[in-house]
């Protein structure tokens, strides 16, 4: 059964993180299908679509957050072709993990700096 | 000797920061006066100064990175207020806590509004 | 108005956390109601309401990733309480803690125990 | 020479992580073999073997641990064998790592949800 | 009954630490004597008592440990007055501190900082 | 234009890191030049030249800082390496690393061993 909740949030996952976002909750089916869901629900249907922040501001505060804890490549690869998708600019994106430097220190924004380059790369902003 | 470095950053984070701020840097002299030295320069005259993102922008990438990797409460309280400062409502302050439920928990974002809800009353926007 | 997931996750939180977590809840009211409102409905509603553990089980595995992350004294103080009032023993808690030293070292687990033994004080648990 | 404590946590290290853990011990012989001591000795001589626990809640705390620090995906590996080797469902693993969504966030509750299918895939739990 | 590890591992911990670390560990008596006993055994008897580096070398890894991961104010006081016991200038452990800050950030240094700060004054290093 | 700072910066980056700093720098160039810049200013220009520890005393700092936060597995590739360069012996290096144990762990230390196993193969020290 489709809630409201999680119809809202499959339409904010596939306008913010597109196919990527949709593979990750495909991914988990046979593993753990609620865990897919609560994404959905919870992580779009509930935060992503309230308001207050546009979605250019939402995915800056995502960068910095999965910047900041380590060990998010996976998560980091999808926010920042969502940064791309919601009109972030590849130097805006750039600019928001090295904002993190003083906070998190250089080995963090090296990580991510360095999904950053593979993302860039795989959809030929970079080349 | 002040650098050219050290002013423009020491301009920044009077412009950001205020008080708050200096209080740190002041607070560092008869301890750690490089410490005091390198936040101002590099952190202040280095990277805020940076172009390609706004002073709000930069505010909710900080709070983010603050309220994610914990223990930093000290550093939230200052820029809780920075956020104020540089044209952040309240609003938008709390939304950027709460965008950070799904990826660092209830706990650390828990932490930090407790933390906005002291600096508010400060302030006087609850009373 | 209240969803069913609301009502569902209060009667477990009052359940769990007892007034430790409803005083978290009013804390929030003035500041930032909605992340009461998602601790009550997801937190509560969606996963502690979830069967395959029991509720033992599931103060054991929140103790652990509170002691793990650190800086959570204030979240650890509401749950070293529902730990107790779910029926752990106070050694199985303490048991728990000392679990962890192996993988998170003995710094966290000392400012656990620390905040244990302030629960355990003020329920005259040791005295 | 072989301690008490070697023998006893060597015991338990083969009862609770079987050849997983084995395999670690043995890859630190030429590099740094007293780490591989310390973790049969202290890990599974001094806190395995402790009362007050039985190893299915062992392993409940251990995998909240280990998902909650993020970036131990060899040991999550070796501790979700673990975790089905002592007894615990698959069913009860994925419910363990779902509790922790609310105190740690999607992405770390992701990345060791992608390690559990990959050992349920390689024990054919999954197929 | 006293084992040679912990009658070796608190002569060591009595050397280095002093009374601060014998508080904790008397601290601990009354709510999980086991955990002091195990940072005695283990973290004194076994891991300080090695060969290899010598007191000073140990403190500045501890220092740098205890400053990067964060909410360990506590141990820091310890081990900031164990750093001077074993010979550490105040001027070197400050130094150490500000080693961390590409590593970790600000934060956490500013955190630590304030700590020395409260430690050299305590001891009238600066008065 | 090339700085004071990031001339020597350079210069000690070369005598303290070699090709793997050097590196690092380079692949910066096509999405972060200002990222790798700040590497050499701040972090080799500005802290690695400060006085008061010698090149010994402060890769032990960052093995255990790198160590410590987890997630860096690059990092101490190259710090590790590093650590050789300025003459800490592959035992010193070991010991840096289980010196960690009581205050991160045993994950952690695992995986910085795994990377100094790699890295000690690498250069003919195991073989």
């Amino acid at each position: 059964m489709t809630t409201e909740r999680y119809a809202r949030g499959w339409d904010k996952l596939m306008e913010i993180d597109g196919e990527g976002g949709a593979r990750v909750v495909d991914s988990l089916q046979d593993i753990a299908p609620d865990l897919g869901k609560y994404v959905v629900e919870f992580g779009f249907g509930d935060i992503y679509c309230r308001e207050g922040l546009d979605s250019k501001q939402r995915q800056l505060i995502t960068l910095s957050s999965l910047t900041t804890q380590g060990g998010c490549e996976p998560q980091l690869k999808v926010h920042i072709n969502a940064a791309l998708n919601v009109g972030l600019s590849p130097k805006e994106i750039i600019e928001a993990l090295l904002h993190c430097i003083p906070y998190t220190g250089f080995p963090r924004v090296l990580n991510a700096t360095f999904v950053a380059k593979e993302v860039f790369y795989g959809r030929k902003i970079l080349q």
